[in-house]
């Protein structure tokens, strides 16, 4: 379309909301992207930019000029301008950086000082703060003469002499309060302050309890520096706990937009570590080779056995990081969650086992391969259940993010001790032979 | 503790934000929760009620006699008061709205007869309207005089005579004005309108992607009947985005506060779905019992096929239902997807493919071996990757939920087909016999 009638898709383009035109600039292909940016050129403003996916974006970015980026940085605010700019390479953003005006180059400066995912880079500079010898009157006031502040803003934050915020008003109440009161009757002094180098996660975690729709930011000497809007965290409480799925299945970022290269190199490594731990179950297997060749139909049903445990220690795992991430499980209740987990496990086990046991001494006419399938289910079900609790408890204690290598350990251990049991109570039972 | 000494848990508690009240009650034995409570028992104020975890909530409100939870209900926002009722059984309901004020219940009643997860059920009925003839001074003017007024609120939203909402005002925007401004030079005549009958998750959604802080709920004729703040949808976001884990996995609602036997029944019936998909499996495997009887070594390895393939599966699963509900992926870019996945198929079907097929060929000292479990795992691979993308995309065109039931038909598909690929090879190359 686009191809012949630049007049005709400007038309179409030109009522969306940036964040709907942005959506459009994903849903085309690659390389009808810049055919497209070049058609609704003067659409493709700072707002476009700032919503665009973080690969799509980056894609783009790099085939610009410098300078142009630059001008982009300079109109967007100092989060959005970062975001931007974080994932650049390091010589491309050195040329973006010198562009810049002084002042806008030093905000973002310092805002790629903070760690990666950190409150620093979140947040916003532009905020308001007054302090509390004002009423509410003198604070409207202050508002209508001062163009230089921020244009939405949800909270207005009361500082000490030192910069430190005291307290916060949300607009609601200045505005119906008479104008003589002072702002320390108004104010609200309990806030949450959200320290600089706090992780994102953390931040998103905070606002969610507490309801925030905008909070304050200090430095390590409880100086106000910044503040984090809602708007800006809502993207990332949804990233964080979209996450979990990717993770656990290995499949690293997981965004459609991703590289193929990247998306190769980020999910490859996990096949080859699932590669490495079939090899082990495979080496259980390997040990009953006699067994096998004596009753053939054991190697029928072995899969059912290590399967159906690798399915019950995933719902197992999946519960236990989603706890861990929404900071519902702790030390002082994971005692608890692994009782409760055993005893779901125990009905699990103990229903899956009863319909197998039943169906294999039908369907073979052999009541003791119903007996060891049953037993070994049970037994493989309970094991799962543990290991599905366990190994994230023990990754997290030893601070690692339970969501990325669990998956690993658990199957694993249902695999090997699905195979481990089955066949060892096969040979033991004096089923075969 | 409290046992003994209530002034003392008393004062540890008292300081305390409701939410970390309402998350010590979600932390401490369900049996030592009516305990606690009574020991802190003005402390346990509505913030506390609505904070807390669903099951845990309904867990104390049926313990507690129908006014009590009545007066709870009046002094709670109507959403929160819903979110409270909406799960007690029929009769409790009624006995409970019985008791309440007539205008808090009709207010509930007409909540409760929207659909469950509707903008309805989510919506505040306390808002600012006010016609667009006023003017900033009027309307600062109005909110200084009106007491009843909600106490927080971020937007003031501008009706017509028929209480259609025409525009919107950030109140930052109200401050920042000169008090003879009409508000119809101030206001935002864009805005996104939320139906009340709009289910939660594009509710959430819209929040998401037009980074909303509060926005208008119209009836269907158009009229302003509520509003949603991003405080509600905030929790919101996070668990649709949380439960595709849980989904995927098959371990249902997944909450750690859930009762034994309500996780008991959502999670079994996925395991006896899964038992009779890896029969499926198994059979496959019968078919080629003689090839086994030759070479049991097949037995060894088969594992390794059907368990790398559903490694594969699961991830491009997890990455494609994850996009499905961030509306990333539509009928438009479908086919994008598919051959992205495709490559990446190929690649990580190569990579793993040549490490089996050299350490097979080395360590069995079977070349031919090797070479039949090299092509086996790579189709499985390329299956694996069409079937991750296909079946959801699939589900999604029939109106089910991708995330519930993709993960068996990928299941079944990467374990059947990998025996199947790789027994049937071994059959035809001539290895076996």
């Amino acid at each position: 379309l686009w191809e012949e009638d630049f007049d005709r898709v400007y038309e179409l383009v030109e009522p969306l909301h940036p964040a709907d035109i942005a959506d459009l600039f994903e849903l085309v292909d690659a390389d009808e992207r810049p055919v497209l940016a070049r058609s609704i050129r003067d659409l493709m403003g700072v707002e476009v930019i700032a919503e665009l996916n973080d690969w799509v974006r980056e894609l783009l970015v790099e085939t610009l000029p410098a300078e142009v980026v630059a001008g982009f940085a300079g109109e967007l605010d100092t989060d959005d301008a970062v975001a931007m700019l974080e994932d650049l390479d390091e010589d491309n953003q050195r040329a973006v950086l010198a562009e810049m005006e002084p002042e806008d180059r030093a905000a973002i400066e310092s805002a790629l000082s903070y760690p990666d995912e950190s409150a620093g880079r979140m947040m916003s500079r532009e905020f308001v703060a007054v302090p509390e010898t004002m009423t509410v009157g003198d604070l409207i006031d202050f508002l209508r003469e001062h163009r230089e502040l921020p244009t939405e803003f949800w909270e207005v934050f009361i500082v000490d002499p030192m910069h430190r915020p005291i307290g916060t008003c949300v607009l609601s109440w200045i505005l119906r309060c008479p104008r003589n009161i002072p702002l320390y009757d108004v104010m609200k002094r309990e806030q949450t302050l959200i320290p600089v180098d706090m992780d994102q996660e953390e931040v998103a975690l905070r606002f969610q309890k507490y309801a925030l729709i905008s909070a304050a930011v200090v430095d390590t000497s409880g100086r106000l520096i910044g503040q984090i809007t809602v708007d800006d965290v809502v993207h990332i409480i949804s990233e964080e706990a979209g996450e979990d799925a990717l993770l656990l299945s290995g499949a690293g970022d997981g965004d459609i937009n991703e590289p193929i290269r990247d998306a190769w190199s980020g999910r490859v490594r996990w096949l080859i570590a699932n590669l490495l731990t079939a090899t082990l179950a495979s080496a259980v297997i390997a040990m009953f080779e006699d067994t096998i060749a004596a009753m053939v139909a054991l190697a029928t049903l072995m899969p059912i056995v290590a399967g159906l445990g690798g399915n019950a220690g995933t719902q197992t795992l999946a519960v236990t990081v989603r706890a861990l991430a929404m900071n519902q499980l702790t030390p002082s209740n994971a005692w608890r969650a692994v009782r409760r987990e055993m005893s779901i496990a125990l009905l699990n086990g103990g229903t899956v086992a009863v319909i197998i046991g039943l169906a294999v001494s039908l369907i073979f006419g052999n009541p003791m391969l119903g007996g060891v399938i049953a037993a070994a289910m049970m037994t493989n079900i309970v094991i799962a259940g543990m290991a599905g609790v366990l190994i994230p408890l023990a990754l997290e204690r030893l601070n690692a993010d339970p969501a990325i290598s669990s998956s690993v350990f658990v199957t694993m251990t249902t695999d090997s001790m699905g195979f481990l049991v089955f066949l060892g109570l096969a040979t033991m039972s004096g089923l075969v032979g």
